[in-house]
């Protein structure tokens, strides 16, 4: 690991600041396969290949990770959350010590949230006006206070690279007249969000929202990508509504996004949610879900999920996947980390975490890989047949 | 980190399992400096450089640790628990995975402790006899025994290199008549536990008890030494005493041990404990505290010990210790670590971790070099006039 004390520049030596900014935002498309695309995306922290998918580091750190492990493993982008660094420990006190890069010690391309999500999930005693949502902190019940600009101001503020558009997310259901009336307002924060994003080293995305219903969908992406931005997302969904409707509407609105910039899937998913959106379109994904369940025990395989507390891997010597290459499965029995998980080591959430991670990041490459020489449909049909649970 | 699936095998590559297994319990002393020794004792998984802090792995992991972490911060020996491995996930387990090195991938020295001070000090409705103790599990109340001859068979079970006789492990304080009749028993069971080691590859460590009081400590020093061991331990210190008495004891007893046999400390102890330790003749030590207290945000530094949840550290950019050289000092913050730390991250106790157990190895590190080239009385000062916190 760190026997070279250097080690930590080493390992972000593929991520330069580009010397010419006029780089930033740039989007190459290589190749595509149907709908699916493997592209470039240049950012102030180096180029990112998609498709990709991006490790959740809500606060300042992708769980029991270190920068050195992510990159090892595979790892190209981290997501940093506005709600959670805007609470603890400040924008203010992040900026002051360097920028979120610095802070954490990550080197490559940091895209942060919004806020948005997390203020109409987890905070109390939500105040939204047109202004912006007055709410209270769920962690000691301080008031406070998120809009398009204060968004805007603590995303310039961490120096994120990727900085995302305040939105409303709307709960589901909701009723047809309810996603009219947030879609409305959620355009008009885009705009003001990008009146108030004046840092020109940072990506500005807009995000698609419109429910479940296709046309609602569309309705909002000719909205949204009515405003000239770098890349667009696709919010509001993975958000509790049946699995099939969402594959469904991703595969309907996908292709119609702008076809010259990167489209980024929010939240989503599994790993057969993100190849049937790589099918159709998508360039960009994050999930807490490989790293939150490698810490309860649920391990992502090519043969499928497993849970690492069952007795049956009691005095199991193989590891967790017998087609893994990563440190965990190099190293380490089934045996014992059911071991490690049963006595709840931190040992434990790390080796799991690391093979999960690895296990999405290489499912990542080898998509990227099968897109660039033409064997997509066979790598697509390979995963479908391995990761759909239902025959 | 582990860039190379060989990674691990590099890591140990100087612990060689001796294919002349008659090396095995050699002690050599190579420089003496008055009572302090610098010395290496050779066990079936390579050589020990001594004086030595052994890293507690008390369930076949060192707490938030991999192998390859602890070997590149300076660590030379893990301590497995028998009470522990026995209890989960239990000794023939661990046998038909290969033993405890196999198991959680550790290809250094290991030694375990017996399971009585976890006995006397962890479990329920003991009841002790002349065969042995039995003891309900601190886990799930399960009745379980522990006798000197289970617990050799526990330790050979497990592979060990160093194996601890088993013994009483009085509470404190006790009378002269319990401690008296407790001594006469540890010998009792040192010679059965001697007779029922028979794993030539493991060396048996007996253990001199006999309380606070100087004479009752040489009498058991003169009971268990006439026994022909391997290597002699200090028991039942470090158990609530004052700490000036354990120290003032250790400087008288420490010396009349066996000069040819290794002299092992156990459960101790402070940075300041384990210098002045040395300076009495002690070879071998094993805490909790390093990595204990690492995840309770307590840090070890050559200015003495700090707590990283101190508001003082909100900004600051400096590294927990600027005399330091480890992964966490090199690349992290203390506004970070106390982030980490406030926000209940993994990652904050994995670092900390790392420079807790860092500062003990450098500080045997330096100890042996002091030792070696003469220098030991000023370094010893030196750390004296740092680690002491009355003037």
């Amino acid at each position: 690991m760190y026997n070279n004390q250097e080690y930590n520049k080493e390992s972000f030596q593929n991520f330069h600041i580009p010397e010419d900014k006029s780089i930033i935002g740039k989007f190459n498309v290589h190749q595509k396969s149907g709908n699916a695309r493997r592209a470039t995306l240049w950012t102030n922290h180096g180029p990112i290949e998609t498709p990709v998918f991006m490790a959740v580091g809500t606060k300042a750190t992708v769980k029991a990770m270190t920068p050195e492990e992510l990159i090892e493993n595979g790892c190209q982008v981290v997501l940093g959350n506005t709600y959670h660094l805007h609470l603890r420990p400040g924008e203010k006190l992040i900026k002051n010590l360097g920028g979120l890069h610095e802070f954490m010690n990550w080197h490559g391309p940091i895209l942060t949230d919004s806020g948005g999500f997390q203020v109409f999930s987890l905070s109390q005693l939500r105040n939204l006006s047109e202004k912006g949502v007055e709410f209270r902190s769920h962690i000691d019940g301080q008031k406070c206070f998120l809009s398009p600009e204060t968004s805007m101001q603590i995303q310039m503020d961490l120096g994120s690279d990727i900085i995302m558009a305040f939105d409303e997310c709307l709960k589901y259901p909701a009723t047809p007249e309810e996603v009219k009336e947030s879609m409305a307002l959620t355009l008009r924060w885009l705009k003001r969000s990008k009146d108030a994003m004046t840092r020109k080293e940072s990506l500005l995305f807009g995000i698609v929202q419109g429910g479940l219903d296709i046309n609602m969908r569309k309705e909002s992406l000719e909205q949204i990508t009515s405003v000239d931005l770098p890349g667009y997302a696709l919010g509001g969904l993975s958000v509790g509504e049946p699995i099939e409707l969402m594959h469904e509407l991703v595969a309907q609105v996908a292709p119609l996004m702008p076809v010259d910039k990167p489209r980024y899937l929010m939240g989503v998913g599994t790993p057969l949610d993100l190849i049937l959106s790589i099918d159709s379109g998508i360039d960009m994904f994050d999930c807490v879900m490989p790293t939150r369940v490698a810490r309860n025990g649920t391990i992502f395989t090519w043969q499928g999920k497993l849970s690492i507390k069952r007795a049956e891997f009691k005095e199991d010597k193989t590891p967790l996947d017998p087609e893994c290459s990563c440190y965990t499965c190099k190293n380490y029995s089934k045996a014992y980390l059911r071991h490690l998980f049963m006595t709840g080591e931190i040992l434990g959430s790390r080796l799991n975490t690391i093979h999960n991670l690895h296990f999405y990041f290489q499912l990542m490459k080898k998509s990227r890989e099968s897109i660039a020489n033409g064997t997509w449909p066979e790598f697509r049909d390979y995963c479908l047949a391995r990761f759909t649970t239902k025959t």
